[in-house]
């Protein structure tokens, strides 16, 4: 085992919070300050931070931080609401497509809004948001963790080598400890593979046309120093047809009540070849991605980014 | 059918060769004078000029102009030999892998040896050598659009619809004006198409790791005002999925005696996606690029650029 340091993009302790900059990346490790609700709004609307629950746990913690500076003014639950609700309403705005955004802003104001309700003590509203913002973050953590030991256990099994055989593993886009609030989701199961000796080597497709596997996975591969190689996204097939891929496992934007799966472009195109050379295939992913009120895969609403090609070059 | 003109990367007439600088391609149209073969080693050594017959083609021009200009001064047969000799094999060091060069190397180089050895006077000799080079550029335009023609028509044919139907055609990498001595092979067949009214659609794979597609495809379908679009190469499967795709056409570094196919990376997974959504799949190369003395695909030596992670990031 590596005595590689874990990669932790988000580093908060009461009162104050740092998060990576993912602009800088792979080039620089900076972390950002950030003080206050608006740096936060800043940071997800110039993309310093990305990846659907990184923006909430963020948005999150930076509500708690602010919310500890000023919790000595509000003096009643009905001001700590008002002043969540100000902040959050606000901060979803940043990325208003952002479903976790979305959730974490619902329930965080529920949250204020029944400590009104109950009529409690303006100290202890604050305290129980703030301490609701940081059980964000260890849940999304606790999570993937378990994601990572579920999915390491299911690989292992799927590929049916002998126990304790390392697996060589194939990865799409960022599902790391940079789209999450840690450890990470189909990243997370390489992380638990190699904690428990059976990751051999990690490929990571460089993810067209954002880069997002190059850019990011790549950097917490090798800031992790694991036994990785970026690829091509289309060198994926040949790989596998060498036999040198034992597994696939990819992250998901969101599963259809029939289990059709919806992720970064590439993610069919992976699967095709995972079926064609008899590779298991699997996607990580935690409850909250299940949208059992979608039926079917082609229900589910698709961004395409397509660049026609302009008929001139006089 | 659009009034767009046919792109000419090579411009030539007797004592005169320009040819299209593709480094500064997409975005500047600049040809370049080749008044000798000095010149032209330089753009084959920088890549103002690639692909492996465009590369042949250029050398056999520049040679030609450049022996134009001398000739009067060359009275035998053996002089011109000794002259075409040395510019050739100085040539062939700007690319020694270039099998396309090499060849147009030994086949000049012997023309000019037989006539050496027929004692033949030394004008004729270098009007021998220099129609032998414009018969060399007319050769490979006049094989690209048999190869047009052909694949065209084997295209229709394996799609199956209604006779006169246009397709929605996908390609890969380079296989057009810029590539070859004109019209190109794989995208020769998609021109071929268009003249023919045949085309719906071109899809154009960007081509990772290197954009040939992004950079030089999208490049000439945008010249001729083809009904166009460029994708990243993991989207190919997609539009497979969504029935977008009639039929996939690509070119061929070398084909081994069976029928296997060594090509850019992304080649073989194209074909895999076909394969699994029924899509017809065709390799448009000239008989050159057949090689029989190779029995099987896996006996072709692959170029492999992998880029391993570094395992640091302290």
């Amino acid at each position: 085992m590596s005595t590689a340091p874990t990669l932790q993009a988000i580093r908060y302790t009461r009162g104050s919070l740092q998060l990576l900059d993912q602009l800088k990346l792979p080039g620089e490790t900076v972390f950002m300050d950030v003080k206050d609700c608006d740096a936060c709004w800043t940071m997800i609307r110039d993309m310093n931070v990305r990846g659907a629950p990184a923006i909430a746990i963020a948005a999150a913690l930076a509500l708690a931080v602010e919310l500890d500076a000023v919790r000595v003014s509000l003096e009643t639950a009905g001001a700590v609401a008002e002043f969540v609700a100000t902040k959050l309403d606000h901060l979803f705005t940043s990325r208003p497509t952002a479903v976790n955004l979305g959730e974490a802003v619902h329930r965080l104001k529920a949250s204020a809004s029944a400590c009104a309700a109950a009529g409690v003590p303006g100290a202890d509203a604050a305290e129980k948001i703030i301490t609701e913002c940081e059980a964000m973050l260890a849940e999304d953590v606790a999570a993937n963790r378990a994601i990572g030991k579920f999915g390491a256990d299911a690989l292992c099994a799927a590929v049916g080598k002998p126990s304790g055989t390392p697996l060589r593993v194939l990865t799409h886009c960022n599902t790391g400890s940079l789209a999450t609030a840690g450890y990470g989701t189909a990243l997370g199961v390489v992380r638990a593979l190699r904690e428990g000796n059976l990751l051999e080597h990690i490929y990571c497709n460089e993810t067209r046309p954002y880069n997002q596997g190059a850019r990011l996975t790549a950097y917490e591969i090798a800031f992790e120093k694991m036994p990785g190689t970026l690829i091509c996204d289309s060198a994926a097939a040949s790989l596998m047809k060498q036999g040198k891929v034992d597994a696939v496992v990819v992250g998901a934007d969101r599963v259809a009540d029939n289990g059709d799966t919806a992720n970064k472009i590439g993610t069919y195109n992976l699967a095709v070849s995972c079926a064609y050379h008899g590779v298991p295939f699997f996607v990580a992913a935690p409850v909250s991605t299940l949208d059992p009120s979608t039926k079917h895969g082609n229900d589910i609403e698709i961004e395409v980014s397509i660049s026609h090609l302009p008929h001139s070059a006089d």
